[in-house]
């Protein structure tokens, strides 16, 4: 049997090793919840990366990140604009209904966003300029947009500064879901800012990149960090022993741990993409390829030790990690190249 | 300065090295959210445990296992009874309301319930029977409890026994918030099964008790099970690397090792509790002591070394841990005694 | 000036004056809310007209009626299938949301139902049967049909058969939005059981038929009744003079004065669809027509005294209602035919 | 059998003649919702009743009334202090944990407020100032009062200042549930700006007092407005005759006959109080009485043809209304006089 070579996700990957060292690191203990020295730093820390002022929490998840994010701007009478095939439309099980007491998703199709499931101000306004503007319409209170997009692409600088005056001219809250924030920041040039800016809150990822189990809620108006504090403590999402997650955390920003784990994970990705030719549904902007390949193309692959998930029909999808071999990578471009 | 010796909180201990070991174990790849094998151990550990056939999943809080257990037995129009002085009431920031969608609590007031925190059946009746049986009073739906109680006290095989047939009598489900039910079975004489004996379901806490971040909702009625997945996914809770939660869970288990630490801290709260005489408000059957103690006479504990909570303006609260030293315990209870 | 020939809606119509008389001979004073005389008879009166045992409600509005029949069969973590314009989705301001705590609209597009707004076994099997069958994605747990549809079509017995045989073999229950359910039944040859033929409950619309201020919420399964009571109180939809709501119901009831109501509507739509030859966008099978005009052309029906609504860049709706004049419909007719 | 004389509520009470006569003026079509000529009154209306600049929108039942204005000041994760005994605590089925989202009902114990179920600035301290300023618990973010109170009673102009002066100061909303709003006006004086001084939002209500089926919401923050229309709407309180609401509410305006039946009800009340002597619970500041009566004296009275509520074991509720004879308040007040 040929070895396995995953390329399923990048969710289910081992925790980095200065992670588990950091974790350990904290055994001591200290105040519960948020009230331990290491939770103290995030603030500051994130204010530093972004170059701006915010307040930055913990969570478990990215799901209840996005969702304690747009609760600060969105009313339970409000909806929040998303592509179609939006994360927190497609794989929350309905989690911002249930944050958002009931808000809508107001969904871009295909056609309305830019490309790759990215949204555009075009696209938005094309969306939500024939909603009437009474009280039988939903009207929406925030726009919520995934860097990198669900199928692996990336919101450039300019693209966040048209989308950012765009929200800003119609009162509208813009969130970023951060999952994969990292692999897009690399992808940009390693500016965080960049990658985040004009945004009011981001979910920052750190979970697929090499973090157990601590993503970051990160505010640009540190204003809003006391709604998201009381909405986390009646979430459940409090943990008292919350000192490991902000541990994790820090550690993903020592040292720009997460930029490095980022760019390994985005040059495997590379790697396969210089096999893919004009394979390729989607640039290869992070750490996702969306490839074209028929059944029997897939087998074949299979057949070698390559796991991946099928996309459709017709097509498969590959996501490399910070643990993603180089010989596998390389190896995975070499066997689709050769198909 | 004298050596800080830690009574405030079971809540931010260090996490025990075997749930360490658990932990790193489980570092390899496996399938992402509660598809890999550990977690798919839980039903059947959980079953053995109780000598009845239950669901199991873990999820990060204490108060997300409450709420999305009660959410298998409460509508929103309905109520759960609990003590006022329950922390789904007072300590858990509204988190049933939220799980819940506006279900009420209906607090059983200090004279309605049994000593220390504990409800009886008669203090129930007592509390629901004036409840007009009309749509314009919220009618109960189940009962919460909490094992070991907020005041430290247990709830016998045969306190459950009348709970339980009362709750069924009367078409209310009835949860227990195990947040210490460790240290309630440890005292009760070690047996789970008793510990929980009749309730429908049951938050078994892990996180006070040597764990790092993962409780247990335990559903003795399985098909219950598809309510709490969904929900659990809804609020966020399912966590991408899940196994690592079902490893903390299942290195408790090993060996009763959750047994094992509860004992600890149950024998350090005797061995206070020996210097205590009249001092005590509530009896000790788990790992909480609540004493009579003037302003003067805490901070002349405080001097020693002893970090406590005050508890009102004439009383303190003490709490052992799973990693309490013998030596400190011991020296708390001879300076209390000393007094 | 050219005299008024209104045909904006039904939705503004006066009061008839049946109905105006059972509200005065209510006005004694009678228990209050539900307990009167008149509340007390809904079920009966219900039951015998729809040849099954049902329980019967009054609320003061379609979306509330809707909400809460959809209350019964939908956990705030599943979903409600409806077409994309289904008044639940476009037009009662994010209702669903609100009452059923976050449950999800599904939304079958246009070329997934059947025409006109209606959907079919087919379509609504199109559309959920790619959701993949876990905890990431929002389950259906209900369908939501309406009948008369958005665009004035009628599901016969027939269509109803399929939808229900289909909804019960998926485990989903089957709500009809009956807003214009007597324009259907009228249509359809006067049966109300044929009318909502399989479903489990009905949102059984009189204020756009003639009634002030009352709909009344029909739930096939009388044990449902108890959890609407419940949330009706809880919505603040039980009013406290509810005898006059009762009788609002009772006097349309009376001599069959709903169907004698919605055939005066039918027969003046069908006068002027007779006019409007093959620019009728959709069968006109209740008191609706959606019908093809250019700009210029609304100006000149406009201008001879004819109220409406545009419907996009190229058409226009034009509505009937109980007190439509006949000549005003036969001219409506001649105008159009006239362009 | 002696002819009966009806003291059970005012909440059943037929609807004012003067009330009809509108209703039926407002027969011809206008627009529908709340776009008519009648409900574009209502905001000027009210504040030249007030003499401060303020909002007003109709809803049919004072639950929804109180509900919709403190969702403009309650966050879901707040809370809303209110007398153990308020009426939204007691009798409204738990809607404001439905409109509220799960927010939480802070209840100020009898000895906490002051006499008769009227709360206090001293009161609202004591309960709320041991609240830790942490998320563990839930933060109060509006006091609701009721004018008059559940016991009859009314707050003066000066027990409101201080009330609200100690709402602003603790950054707290300040609602008045007014179902018996006029009761309390006209006993004060007569002045509805005095009985509403300093309140934030009032549910001014109408049905008890001679209206059919029409409360308002008064804002006394205009820029409020938005979020309760859209929350009506959201509610399924949106009517879409609305108009037949406002012509009941500018009824019961012009000529201030909202006064002049709550003068009536309240002379009725005045003239049972004076038999009454010490059996009196409460001061009668509206038209509600508590008296002490025992099982037998209550048999009597009912022998008589009285019909009225027991309260408790050892007493009695009697309420007048607009439309109480005056006689059968003179035979009452002998009657017990007489016992």
């Amino acid at each position: 049997m040929p070895e396995l070579k995953p390329f399923l996700s990048d969710n289910a990957a081992p925790v980095h090793p200065k992670v588990w060292k950091a974790m350990r690191a904290a055994d001591s203990a200290d105040n519960p919840y948020d009230g331990d020295a290491l939770s103290a730093q995030l603030d500051e820390r994130f204010s530093d990366l972004f170059g701006r002022e915010c307040a930055a929490l913990w969570t478990a998840t990215g799901t209840s990140a996005n969702c304690l994010a747009l609760a600060t701007m969105v009313q339970p009478h409000g909806g929040v604009v998303c592509h179609e095939e939006a994360h927190i439309e497609v794989d929350e099980g309905g989690a911002p209904g249930f944050y958002l007491h009931g808000a809508k998703l107001m969904l871009c199709p295909d056609g309305f966003g830019g490309e790759s499931a990215k949204l555009t101000p075009e696209g938005i306004a094309a969306m939500i300029d024939p909603i009437r503007d009474d009280v039988h319409q939903v009207q929406p209170h925030a726009i919520a947009i995934t860097q990198a997009s669900e199928y692996g692409c990336s919101y450039s600088r300019e693209d966040l500064a048209a989308l950012s005056t765009f929200a800003k001219n119609r009162g509208l809250g813009l969130h970023m879901d951060g999952a994969r924030f990292a692999n897009a920041a690399a992808f940009l040039g390693g500016s965080a800012a960049d990658a985040a800016h004009g945004v009011d809150s981001l979910a920052f990822g750190f979970i697929k990149n090499g973090a157990m189990s601590a993503e970051a809620v990160v505010l640009f108006d540190p204003a809003q960090a006391d709604i998201v504090k009381y909405r986390r403590k009646r979430a459940g999402h409090l943990q008292c022993k919350g000192r490991y997650l902000a541990a994790q955390i820090l550690a993903m920003l020592d040292g720009d741990l997460w930029l490095e784990n980022a760019r390994h994970a985005n040059a495997a990705a590379g790697a396969i993409a210089g096999g893919c030719g004009g394979r390729l549904m989607h640039p290869v902007e992070a750490n996702e390829l969306f490839v074209r390949l028929s059944a029997d193309e897939r087998e074949a692959l299979r057949a070698q030790g390559f796991a991946f998930y099928d996309w459709g029909a017709d097509a498969a999808r590959f996501v490399t990690a910070w643990d993603t071999r180089e010989d596998h990578a390389a190896a995975l471009g070499r066997a689709i190249s050769g198909l």
